[in-house]
């Protein structure tokens, strides 16, 4: 493949106050990614400049204006500048307004690229709530702002780390509310779209494992029903519309041997903690998020903007490789 | 340490159409086992020399009418006869009111021989809730029937895979039920339970994680509040009292490299897929549980009565190997 063929993906810093310029800078010259795309960073190139010096990075940067001016050469990290962030006027470690109207100016500008095809994929770096919130965008998270900004119903943050991959039909919402959110049409729009995903990610007839919500599947009735009433519908629609969909199966015995067994492409969870204590038991750096449910390639590091060792250099990238290859793979790369 | 020193652990094979006979036959002449108490096996002699045949176990068969009447040899497996289950009214394989009564009755004198101080531990085998059931008792599960037939308000199910050793606030209750049913007392009652038992495995100052119960510990106050209600002041009561307990943490990165940082003795969490996928996912085979909150020693195997398998000798005596040995610790041999 020549470096031209390669598609483009965005990769957006996240929070430019935590760790997000720099295991961006780190990632992007990766030559496990440079085999199978080209990334292009969309942000501030003041902010990427300084990280670039505080890690220590090798290469050289190439500051665009537009996307045909990309430079694809291995030892080149190409920032599309966003100039949406004076450095001088941020603290490092530091939520802010500036940071937070940064990442949704970022992630706009990214999804606005991708509608118009002019990049194939888009990563997300570490955000941080607060931040948003404070420059007045109402923000809880990656999921619903590109559900929002792709005019979708729904998105869903599949965790993956390799070969194991699961998203929740819920996320980021009070233990207690879990069963009243949970409809047959929700748990089936989640067994959909992961199906969609890992079509795209070219695996042709998907099987898909579902959990139940309560211990032991509500055994028969006894510690609960919403497996008979929301769950197993959903999966026997999926069924009807020839998804290899099975289940729902107790979630506690489910990941054992998680590794070695390939059962499933992928598990369907019923909300965050049974979605995220497996994945992040098994295998904590490599996991990165594929946003599901949407009409774009979108993915996300599996980590948070980790303020406190914000600048340092020693922030970990290997979440943030991940999320690049899978943008990659999902793209049809 | 000789025979005669070694604490006596009675060990009920559970279901008898089930697969406990076999896993106990072929669990209580272990030299691990033997080198630290003696098993006696309280059950029907039957239905126990059936097993022993079924599996080709080595080794002979000594049965007792009284426990002074052990023989502490490392080839004879000891077994108190309740002579309660007649093999020929039985079928392999079903749940049935013989069976169900028997696994009532089994428990139900081991723990009057712990009273009396004539056995040190109890290890219970794998029951069927079906069966039990049908025999006219009313049985949630072990923990329930160990707290009733001690006189204890509470008992807690410990599970343990070597220093991986973590229980929950609540059980077998749905999903829905967990917010409303966690008050400051029970997450209080639950690090206690676990702090005593931590302290008679011989750890003179356990270290005590506590989970959240909402998604990142409900990011203050925005996706749940019992963690500022009813886990945090129980964590603040423990410490008042000297436990060192620690927490809230978020549930899902709390397990990431569980075997390789020793931070927690024990970890508490909330509700019952929280306490059990990350133990199962990390170590399924080797999950034996520890009832808690008692004034007896108490351990469970880790899994079901595995019906479909019964009889064939194909099942896997490895959790029942670890209760027994867990029995063994705690009783302080």
């Amino acid at each position: 493949m020549s470096q031209r063929e390669k598609a483009l993906i965005g990769v957006i810093m996240g929070d430019p106050a935590g760790i997000g310029p720099e295991i961006t800078i780190q990632s992007v010259l990766s030559p496990e990614i440079l085999a199978c795309c080209q990334p292009v960073v969309i942000g501030d190139s003041r902010v990427l400049s300084k990280a670039f010096q505080s890690c220590s990075a090798e290469g050289k940067i190439h500051i665009l204006q537009k996307l045909s001016q990309v430079h694809p050469n291995s030892d080149t990290i190409n920032i599309l500048d966003t100039k949406n962030v004076d450095p001088k006027q941020m603290t490092i470690g530091k939520p802010s307004a500036l940071g937070g109207r940064a990442v949704f100016e970022d992630i706009d500008l990214a999804v606005r690229l991708a509608n118009s095809k002019e990049i194939r994929g888009i990563v997300a770096g570490p955000h941080n709530k607060y931040s948003v919130n404070l420059a007045g965008i109402h923000f809880a998270g990656y999921p619903p702002l590109f559900a929002k900004l792709t005019g979708s119903p729904h998105a869903f943050n599949m965790l993956v780390a390799g070969s194991f991959r699961i998203v929740g039909a819920t996320l980021h919402i009070p233990l207690k509310e879990v069963s009243q959110t949970l409809t047959t049409d929700l748990v089936f729009a989640t067994i959909e779209a992961a199906y969609q995903a890992l079509r795209r990610l070219n695996i042709p007839q998907p099987r898909i494992a579902v959990t139940g919500l309560n211990p032991h599947c509500g055994e028969e009735g006894l510690f609960g029903t919403e497996e008979e009433t929301a769950i197993g519908p959903a999966i026997a629609r999926a069924r009807d519309k020839g998804i290899d969909a099975a289940g729902p199966f107790p979630a506690d015995s489910l990941f054992s041997h998680i590794q070695e067994k390939q059962d499933y492409d992928a598990y369907v969870a019923m909300y965050h903690d049974q979605s995220h204590i497996a994945i992040k038991t098994v295998s904590f750096e490599r996991v990165a998020g594929l946003i599901i449910g949407i009409p774009l390639v979108a993915t996300t590091v599996g980590h948070g903007s980790a303020f406190e060792i914000a600048g340092s250099g020693t922030a970990d990238p290997t979440s943030m490789k991940e999320a690049i290859l899978l943008a990659a793979k999902s793209s049809g790369t």
